[in-house]
């Protein structure tokens, strides 16, 4: 039976959806809907775009023609999708270039709409110089007044992932960046050590971080430019203002017909990805997931998700039988010259998920310590009394800290204890792993409180 | 109840028994009896010393008096243990420096003998300026060779991987390096096409490769050094002779009390490290060891393996209840600039344990493609297709690959299948892992094999 697969979204987990699906089922006709003029491109790239490392003309991996070409898939940017009529299976789309609506049939629906950045809603957040760090467009838009206007001074507000990578890109342009953070530190979810050792490191560069602010304005020149951004703590003065106060599912078109979603907001699919309404399916951004460690639902917008999603999504609309068996969190950083990354859930989750937590933390050598370049990396781990299972991990230094990180991740979602980690026969190389592996010496040192 | 506890040995795997000895029971007397000067020092980072990347000072980890004050062991160097008397528990000793025998009483012996070079056992093997990398006291002449006469050629026999770290150590010494080897490529145990890709990295080098030659003999001129080395294949000419053939298992002190070995010559020890003889243990190099995956013994003398049995010997012999599981074979080497590690079985051990092997081979991104100073790792997967089971991989590349052949390790050692695997939810960050890491890029191509 040939299929008509309809994919609404075309930035990460669409494509991989998409793509799938024309994989899975040769004969199926897969339709991708996206209403921006850009398909598969990769947002996590644009900091590096912005710093310069990265070229801005290879951030698309697919165009819509490529997609069609290499990929089986008939991609339609410009497309809006407005309406979803689940009795009779079809979507209004809207052509934005013409302006003409028409009805494009499905067997099977995927919704991978994605997320939006959140907004302050305050004062003079339309400004010219005020940019979101979400679509491609922000970034070319952002890049060009860069270039165009070079202004000297720039506040970030938000410090978590995104807000400290932008941090970084700006700084590399030369900026003066001023953070404004509604906690204490930058980032949740990592450890209370971890989140002081990157304020540390920021400070180092000369970024002013200022923590518990909350920003209620923007006063705007005559030429719609923020001026000073008005906060909780005074006003700080600027010529670019980056907001980076995370996103929220795009669930309208979704909601709109039943489909149910969580208390984040997302849609609630299945294992199969599969929603409450027959025939659509949802993946990416536009989703909750499940939580591997404590079976909790979290709101997790990150593109390892989103392509994972797409394809169990995918899969199962052409006809397979994929699943998708949720996520521990797992998040890599570049702070300036220092690697973090956080597997797993955090202390404070792994206490109110009931676990009788504890938590250590070592600091071992990256490989031998007398070879030249070594350095030293900090693992933290936390565990459950019971279990003796190892819950989450942050690990941060110079390097081999964010690799170090995955192999935990392992563990993590593999339900491996720490007696079992402290038995890892691992490899052994002066210049790169020292005798016992930094893995090895938090598993032994995390042992002994347990 | 206080113990007598004596190692014999004091490399790696003694003063780790020791140590763990001394710590597990505190009110323990702990003797360690080491007939070189020297105790507790880094083979592994001779290659690094010769080369000039590490100090040769910093080699040693614990002298006998560091041992003795930091980790309340009585270590003695110069100290040689001719016999065991197993019934009246004691050992005799000779002091090389005085020349007087003792006997030294214990509760608990742990024997820590190691391993020595193999030989060749051909004519002119006693020459000046033919080296084995075993002891210190090689690397230490080695290193003064080099310094004051300045050899220019020099053949290397054996290309394991001793034999190609020293290979490039003499490369960067600014020495013309032949390497003779029995084999028709470089190592054992690793795929055939990581063995080419190898071979073809150190022909880059200027280094010249010679497959399927045995060494008939060295020809000595008139100061004791060797002038040609004569092989199956032709004579070569060289100012110096490495000769890395591997090493076997010191066991004379061993079998004469009785102490059962296994068909590689090495101490058969049970999970607890004990051995058939009443209150002796065993450990590190003397040792045979079993391999996780297919449950055969084999004889792996590296010091990943001898610290973790001497800490199993260490806190039996003091009272304790320690269980050593077994080891993979986990080895990495830099070869130039290429990492390279090898985890688990290869796919000829797999196919004669009987697993139904599947091999599969992949190429991707060590980072995000488009970011600056992007490399390619390949990533070479061996399966069962029973069980899907990972058996083992090789992994090589610019950088990246040595901590991610852990990461897979960890899925070898714990049987974990590779559905699993493809599902894993890994970090992605651009600077350091694409959106699908090599790992899972294997584990998909593999999967599609099974």
């Amino acid at each position: 039976v040939s299929k008509r697969i309809v994919v609404v979204g075309g930035l990460a987990a669409g494509p991989s959806a998409a793509s799938k699906a024309a994989r899975t089922n040769g004969s199926a006709s897969v339709v991708l809907l996206e209403k921006s003029p850009h398909t598969s491109y990769g947002i996590c790239e644009i900091p590096y775009f912005i710093s310069g490392e990265v070229d801005g003309s290879r951030l698309v991996s697919y165009t819509p023609d490529a997609l069609k070409e290499r990929k089986q898939v008939d991609a339609r940017a410009h497309h809006l999708v407005e309406e979803i009529s689940p009795g009779k299976r079809f979507v209004s789309v809207r052509n934005l270039k013409t302006g003409k609506t028409n009805q494009e049939y499905y067997d099977r629906l995927i919704l991978a709409t994605g997320a939006r950045s959140k907004r302050l809603n305050v004062e003079g957040e339309d400004a010219r110089n005020l940019f979101f760090v979400r679509w491609l467009d922000d970034a070319y838009q952002l890049k060009t007044y860069l270039q165009e206007e070079k202004p000297k001074t720039a506040v970030v507000i938000g410090a978590g992932y995104v807000g400290l990578e932008m941090t970084e890109a700006l700084t590399r342009c030369g900026l003066q960046v001023t953070v404004l953070h509604k906690s204490s530190l930058p980032l949740s979810y990592m450890e209370h050590e971890v989140r002081e050792r990157i304020r540390s490191i920021i400070d180092g560069q000369g970024v002013q971080f200022h923590g518990m602010v909350r920003t209620e304005g923007f006063v705007l020149g005559r030429d719609r430019k923020v001026t000073h951004v008005v906060t909780s703590e005074g006003t700080f003065d600027c010529d670019l203002v980056i907001e980076c106060v995370g996103v929220e599912p795009q669930t309208e078109l979704a909601t709109a017909v039943g489909i149910r979603t969580g208390s984040f907001g997302g849609i609630l699919a299945d294992q199969r990805q599969e929603t409450n309404i027959d025939n659509i399916l949802a993946a990416g951004d536009c989703c909750e997931v499940r939580n591997i460690i404590n079976k909790k639902m979290m709101y997790l917008p990150l593109a390892t998700i989103s392509s994972k999603t797409g394809w169990v999504a995918g899969e199962n609309a052409a006809g397979g039988n994929a699943v998708f068996r949720g996520a521990i969190r797992a998040i890599a950083i570049r702070v300036f010259g220092l690697e973090v990354i956080q597997v797993g859930i955090s202390s404070e989750e792994a206490r109110d998920s009931g676990f009788d937590v504890v938590v250590d933390s070592i600091t071992a050598w990256s490989k031998v310590g007398i070879m030249p370049g070594a350095t030293k990396l900090t693992v933290v781990t936390i565990a459950d009394r019971k279990s003796k299972r190892l819950l989450g991990a942050n690990i941060y230094g110079s390097e081999g800290a964010v690799l170090r990180g995955n192999t935990l991740a392992v563990a993590i979602q593999q339900g491996i204890s720490v007696d079992d980690i402290q038995q890892w026969d691992l490899a052994y190389s002066p210049p790169f792993t020292p005798l016992w592996d930094p893995i090895l010496v938090a598993a032994n040192s995390l042992r002994k409180k347990l």
